[in-house]
Formats: C-alpha cells, sequence, structure tokens
C-alpha cells in the first residue's frame, strides 16, 4: 500500500474505486486533518486496509472487499486465496462477507462496481424512507459515522439525517465522538462541517444527560450486522444510547441497508463482536476494546432499509421483502 | 506557578501541602507520564490551578483552596478576595465552598491542615463502612478518579474498592478512560498499577456491553455534590452508568464524604453544572462540553459516607449525623 497525493474537495464515490491494477481509497485514519489517497495493489493490501481502518463503515467495507476480488481476478490472483483474506479482515460487519458471497457468482470488476451502486441506491432509497422518522425541528443525537465516508453513497443514519435537515426537519446533531477511535468526532463532525449542517460534538457520556436535559429528540444510529430478529449491532455504545433513549421515551432508530441484514443469524448472540487492539484505547495500561455491542430489537423503535421502515417485531417484516434476494 | 522537580514516588498525602509562602501541588495534568509538582504562590494561583485541574477531585479541591486561604492569611493579602477566586474556580463540587465557609472562622495553617486530616479520616472511614457493598470476587466498575488523587486520603470509591481488594472482595476493576479529561485512564489506572491490582481500562461506551455480557458485579463511584434527596452529581458519563446499572440489576453505589453534600440544594435541579471550554472535547469542531451530571437519587442503591451505609430514600438518613455539623 502506498499513500497518494492529497485530494479535495471530496465526492462521497471517492472513498473507494477501481482502477486498472489497483484499487484506491481515501486514507480515513487521517481525516479530518487531511484528505489523502491510499493504493492497494492487490487483495492483501485491501485487507490490510480494511483491518487497519482506512476504510471503514459496513457498507464501505463490502464495496472495498468486492473490488479487491475483482482485482484479485484481474491478477490472476487465487480467488479462494483473496476471499479468505478479504473476508477475515474484519469479523463483526455481515456486508463484508455479503459482498464477498456476491463476487463469488462473478468476480468482474464490472460486478463489484455494480455492488457499489447498488448501495449507493439503497443509501438515496432508506433517506427518503427515513424522513418519517423526523419531527420538524428534531435535535438528533447520532452515533459513529454512517455518512458518505462509511457507505459510498449519501450514508444510511447520517445520510438520512442529511436528507431530513434539508426538508428542515433536523434543527441541530449531536455528535458522540465515538472513542475510543472517535469516528464522531473526527469524520462525521467533518462531514457535517461540509454539509452546513450546526452540529456539537460530545463526550460519549454525556449521551445521557442531554436527554436529560430535554436537548434529544430522536437518536439515530446505522448497524454493521442485524440479527433476523432485529437485535442490532453496531458500533460500542450504541447499546448504552438505546438505553437512555427508552428511559427517556426517544425515539432510536437504525438505518441500514439489507446488506447489513444476517439472516442466518437468529438473534444477536449470534453476532461475533470484534475485539480490537487495547492500545486503540490506551497504550500505556491494560484495556478491553470491543468494537461492536448488540441492541436487542425490543429496544429499537424503527428499521429504516431500503425496502421502507420496519417496526418491532422485527422477523417478519425484515426479512420479507428479502425473498427476491435470498 | 511555577513547575518544581520531578517526585516519586508518590505518597497519598503528597498530592497538595502548605509551605511556608505557597502552596506545593502535584500537577495531575502531566500524570501518568511524569509525577511534576506545581507552586502556587498566592491564592490566585492555587484558585488558577484548580480552574485548569492540575489538582481535580471533590474533597481534594476543597484542601488546596484551604491552604490557599491559610496563604492569602499569611501573606497579608485580601481574605474577601482571596475567598472569591478560590470559590468562583468551579462551580461544582461543593466541597470547595464548605472548606472555604470552614476556613472564614479560622484562616490559620493549622485549621487547613486540620481540614485535610480530617478528609484523611473520612476516607478511611468510609473505606471501612463500604466493605459491605462488595460480594466476594467482584468485578467492579468505576468512573473518573476517586483515589488519593482526589481527596488526599485513600480515596472515596477507589479507596472504597481498594479497602475491599485487600479483603479479597474484590477480583478485577474496569476503569471508564472518563472522557473528554480521561482521569479514568491516566489516573485510575496509574493508581491501581502502583497498588497491584488488576484492571481494565475501557471505553467509556464500553460499560453497557460489559453489562449485558454479566460482567460487572457493581458500579462505584464517588460525588462532586450530593442534594439533601441524594440526587448525585458527579463526572459527566455517570448518569448513564446508573440507568445502565439499573436495567441490569447491578447495585450502583455511591461514596462521598458529609462535605460533599449540600444541605442546602434540595434536589439535583439546584446543582450548577459547569460547562467547560469546548476544546477539551475536539479542537477541529463546535463541542459541548458539561462537565458533570445529575444521577437522581431513585437510581443510587447506596450512599456512603464517613458514618455509614445510607440508602434510598435519603433525605432522612443522609442529613441526620449531619447535625453536630450544621
Amino acid at each position: 500500500m502506498a499513500p497518494l497525493q492529497d485530494m479535495s474537495p471530496l465526492a462521497p464515490h471517492d472513498i473507494v474505486r477501481l482502477e486498472p491494477g489497483r484499487v484506491v481509497l481515501l486514507d480515513q485514519r487521517r481525516l479530518p486533518d487531511e484528505a489523502a489517497e491510499l493504493e492497494c495493489r492487490s487483495a492483501a493490501e485491501v485487507a490490510e486496509a480494511i483491518r487497519g481502518m482506512a476504510i471503514r463503515g459496513a457498507p464501505a467495507i463490502g464495496i472495498a472487499a468486492a473490488y479487491g476480488i475483482a482485482l484479485a481476478a484481474e491478477r490472476g490472483d487465487d480467488p479462494a486465496e483473496a476471499d479468505r483474506l478479504l473476508r477475515e479482515a474484519r469479523p463483526t460487519a455481515v456486508n463484508l462477507a455479503w459482498a464477498l458471497d456476491r463476487m463469488r457468482e462473478n468476480p468482474s470488476a464490472q460486478h463489484a462496481r455494480a455492488i457499489h451502486a447498488e448501495e449507493v441506491d439503497r443509501c438515496r432509497r432508506m433517506a427518503e424512507h427515513a424522513l418519517e422518522l423526523f419531527a420538524p425541528g428534531s435535535r438528533v443525537l447520532t452515533h459513529c459515522n454512517t455518512g458518505g465516508l462509511a457507505t459510498g453513497g449519501v450514508g444510511t443514519a447520517l445520510g438520512a439525517i442529511e436528507a431530513a435537515w434539508s426538508h428542515s426537519l433536523v434543527a441541530h446533531v449531536w455528535v458522540d465522538e465515538t472513542r475510543p477511535r472517535l469516528q464522531g468526532a473526527r469524520l462525521t463532525a467533518w462531514e457535517l462541517e461540509q454539509a452546513r449542517i450546526p452540529f456539537s460534538v460530545i463526550a460519549d457520556g454525556a449521551a445521557g444527560a442531554l436527554m436529560a436535559a430535554g436537548e434529544v429528540d430522536a437518536v439515530v444510529v446505522g448497524a454493521d450486522r442485524i440479527a433476523a430478529n432485529g437485535d442490532v449491532a453496531n458500533k460500542i455504545g450504541t447499546y448504552s444510547l438505546a438505553v437512555l433513549a427508552r428511559r427517556h421515551s426517544i425515539r432510536f432508530s437504525v438505518v441500514a441497508p439489507t446488506s447489513t441484514i444476517d439472516v442466518d443469524a437468529a438473534t444477536g448472540v449470534a453476532i461475533p463482536i470484534e475485539q480490537r487492539p487495547p492500545d486503540e484505547v490506551t497504550a500505556r495500561f491494560p484495556a478491553r476494546n470491543p468494537a461492536f455491542d448488540v441492541t436487542p430489537a425490543e429496544l429499537v423503535g424503527a428499521i429504516v432499509t431500503e425496502h421502507g421502515v420496519h417496526r418491532f417485531p422485527y422477523s417478519a417484516s425484515l426479512l420479507l421483502p428479502m425473498g427476491a434476494r435470498a
């Protein structure tokens, strides 16, 4: 992997692209300080970029993996080995496995670009469906980054928030900084600044106090994997928000494409939770660093997919529109 | 204020002391990287050290303020001005006002040292009373720093945890890193390492997932101010822990000396919440940075003072032993 030149301004579709002999992606670890690209010349290098979180966000890593397979096919590398490397890069987001399963049918560049285009279209449709979640003037709290950087399209939760803002439904966005990797303070803040939407970053621990003070009208987050019953695995800290939202009768909604739904996971118990290096939390002392948590379906007020707004209980409504795909 | 030489190892009572013409304190902003002292030659410099969090922790800033008054008296400075500067240094912890009220009676060095000695004694008594909160082998989660660094004695919540550990009642300590100032990851971790107690630092957002996984048996925290009804103001993020603990039927306890109780605040609504500079959260984007939150008394399973273990409802039991003092 080699860094490329700085690039700016940034269009959402620029977060990852396939070129002859290489996959080029925006190195999100260096945002917001600089918008620099990273070049991957093999599936192994794409896998390393995913593991190291140069690219992150459930839909985005699925797209990157699809390009990684297309790159391996172009190079004539062993397809099984490329699949294995990419599949093991991160365990929790099911989009990764989903995209790799689809690339097995047809490992071409054209197919990978079609998967990317589908995610872009799903984002647009989710944002439209999600409008009904927002009362006018909502002060919305979100966690991690779920915008263009995470999806290749307009985003999942953040795409919905931006669409709602353009319809005057959102007054302010509270951005959890999202420790330990600070995707909120670095990436979501950067995207909201570019979109000129008013926001404030908060320490993750401040969300409860803001809710108690009546300053939060809605909580909207993305998902890395959704079980068949609607249990939602998402960035660590999401579950705390869901519990706090329930205590304050604040609507807690998830916006995620059907590529995030794992029909083979009956409940959240079946979802593997990635443990990341302790030194992401502190380099000086022992640490425990789970990257995700699971929010039980009963705390989730709505799940918005590209097919529409689903409500608890989710088992039937969530899986029904997926019949055509399965 | 001038930095002094590095000092190590550190005895708990070394966090702040009065010497002829100066107050010397351990600069906690530089821990755990270095144990350096800071010299304050006036009450104004002590107030600045408190505001800048070179010394922090509710009992500790009360002690520092008492020494600041004694220093002003020695110098012949205006006592009303010294009182005002110190009283306004930080608004939430009531120990500051409490210590200053006591110093009005007698602004001598001897009196300030007596206040310090009383806090040391209170810590010891709290730790003994708190033993009944811990079942053998407890995995205890704590927030912020409430050890020797915060109190001048053995600590409040952390003093209780260390005492319980020495009685084989604690198996492991989960340390919230406590954003934005990282008092957990910097100070509590450092104190636990010195005490050779097994611990892991976690991102604040991970507490809920650990509770859901059954890995937390008790939550024990300190307090910056306790209202007459038992509502507890403490470091931002405490309220979220209390809500999560209630959901998981985990005991949530507060350990704090009576100098933390504000008999004039009927409920938590009367407690002023300090808003700190946004750049403590992020220097790059807009931020909201409340330093404390209020946990309603009904979520607090026990409040341990030097007089014993109090339980909800707190109004009568909490204030009764204070009659002698009031």
